[in-house]
């Protein structure tokens, strides 16, 4: 079986958009009407997933990383170019799996435009590069624009990605198997906050996706802004699992501190006008839009506990160095 | 030295274009005029280059091989995106060989617009996502659209790729060591028709890059357009060192048919109307265009010598698995 095959087989079917040649020409099409943003993200067996991983899941976590980046800057998918550097020693019949976990995310606006297959004597490496168009007319909303007075909120919960993979290497004894089994899937198939995009477009004034470690993410928007952001650490949503696991801890200012340095997170951190939430919620009634600080004038970003103690967590978050 | 360091240091200042963002935030952001078109492509260490080949040479390798999809389609590259996954036993500090050798592919049109830096236990693994914009109203010129009648060209020299990895695996013992030389430049750093994209754009009919091997690209080209092209072998044209390699050889129509299998050449090969490759030279004067077949009605694509006698060259190209 070679590549050429293997590519019509699989990834052919997925390549439905006018623009993908049906990946039967060198280059993807796109005919742009407007302003575009692009991301890309790559993915390592044993840095970003574990070889035992179903490969499903892989898929369906590249393209929400990447998704992740575009709903984070308001903008709606378009599409994605795939390159799959596949291990000699892997069966290649499990590019079926890969691909039915690409197959999945096209409920999410995921369209294959086209991308390269070749083979590698190393891991499984992915990268994927993801295109969307912004949904407002003020163009993608970037890490910088935030002002002094603005709120700052997340969506979704925060920790699980982080505990998820504390489970998969088996560090989370004193948790249910029901727990370990949902914060397992949290790490394999991080939730992305779907829906909030326009929410975002139209009213937040600066946001980014929290991959890096809320608080390393909350960072970056503060030093991209040149303000210093406030988190009120007791107000940052946790999952019904995440509580049951801070129950566990005897330190809950070390445990919360785990969670706002984990990453792997995938939802979206944003700054806006304490005027705008209200109309936020109201445009992504299915995500769970949480206030947790606000921006002040300074630098850094820092998480208090209710008593004003300082949490202790790291703000240089994930670094691969 | 942490990952953002790296990044900062070496990359940002090759993301000159307002889009870039100076790779400060999590996207890039394009302001699309009209269409574009897309192009990726993966190089893993000890199967697209050696693990000894110079690091500025694998970045300019890396951009050319897409830039040759690009200028096959009649298009002009707008930026691209890159992710890098680095081997942890490699010195971070080898970056910069890296980014010195895509700083140069600057002149060829190259800028950086984004991407993803992160390490891995396996080879150094690369992939890069090209954007670029079609020259002509007509848009992309696609592997389909050459009609019965049309010639078939080709830009520069073919087979220098081939001989050149030859020489690099020790395999070129008859030739000298200047021929040598030359021939391993052209394997790490392909010559590609830059200026030929315009002459595309406008006349041919159908076009993609040499990179499978020219004649399982002329397959390529005669499956999709629905015919088939028949190749004078002779009449390709080699460099100065691919006839010398040619005079040590023992037997002509083998050597021909290792060099029209061989790969890695990245010049343009296209199908034309006759009258229009006089225009065509003429829009591109650097560029050597060379009729080396023809379109007739039937399928397949099939290289004949001078006497009629059919070259055992293999039309299936280079398979990764």
């Amino acid at each position: 079986v070679n590549e050429f095959d293997l590519i019509a087989a699989h990834l052919a079917p997925l390549a439905e958009s006018p623009g993908a040649l049906g990946l039967k020409d060198d280059v993807a099409f796109l005919q742009a009407r407007g302003d575009l943003v692009l991301t890309a993200d790559a993915m390592v067996e044993g840095v970003h997933f574990l070889p035992d991983d179903p490969l499903d899941t892989v898929a369906r976590k590249l393209v929400r990383v990447n998704l992740s980046d575009l709903i984070a800057k308001g903008a709606a998918p378009v599409g994605g170019l795939l390159t799959l550097s596949w291990p000699r020693d892997r069966p290649t019949s499990d590019i079926a799996d890969f691909a039915r976990g690409l197959a999945a995310e096209r409920e999410n606006g995921f369209a294959l435009l086209g991308g390269d297959t070749v083979s590698t004597p190393g891991p499984l490496t992915l990268s994927l590069t993801m295109i969307g168009q912004p949904l407002s007319k003020r163009g993608p909303i970037l890490r910088s624009g935030a002002k002094a007075g603005d709120l700052v909120a997340v969506t979704g919960v925060i920790g699980d990605g982080a505990l998820g993979l504390m489970a998969r290497l088996g560090r989370l004894a004193a948790v249910s198997r029901e727990d370990i089994a949902a914060l397992e899937h949290a790490y394999r198939i991080p939730d992305v906050p779907i829906g909030v995009e326009h929410a975002v477009a139209m009213h937040a004034s600066a946001s980014l996706d929290v991959s890096d470690g809320l608080l390393a993410d909350a960072a970056h928007l503060a030093r991209c802004s040149g303000l210093r952001i406030e988190i009120d650490a007791d107000a940052v949503p946790l999952s019904p699992a995440g509580k049951r696991w801070m129950a566990t801890t005897s330190d809950r200012s070390d445990a919360l501190a785990q969670l706002l340095a984990g990453g792997d997170d995938y939802q979206t951190l944003f700054a806006a006008p304490a005027a705008r939430i209200d109309a936020m919620r109201a445009l992504a009634p299915g995500v769970a839009i949480t206030v947790i600080g606000h921006c002040v004038p300074g630098e850094g970003a820092v998480a208090r506990r209710a008593d004003g103690a300082l949490l202790a967590a790291p703000t240089a978050g994930w670094s691969h160095f």
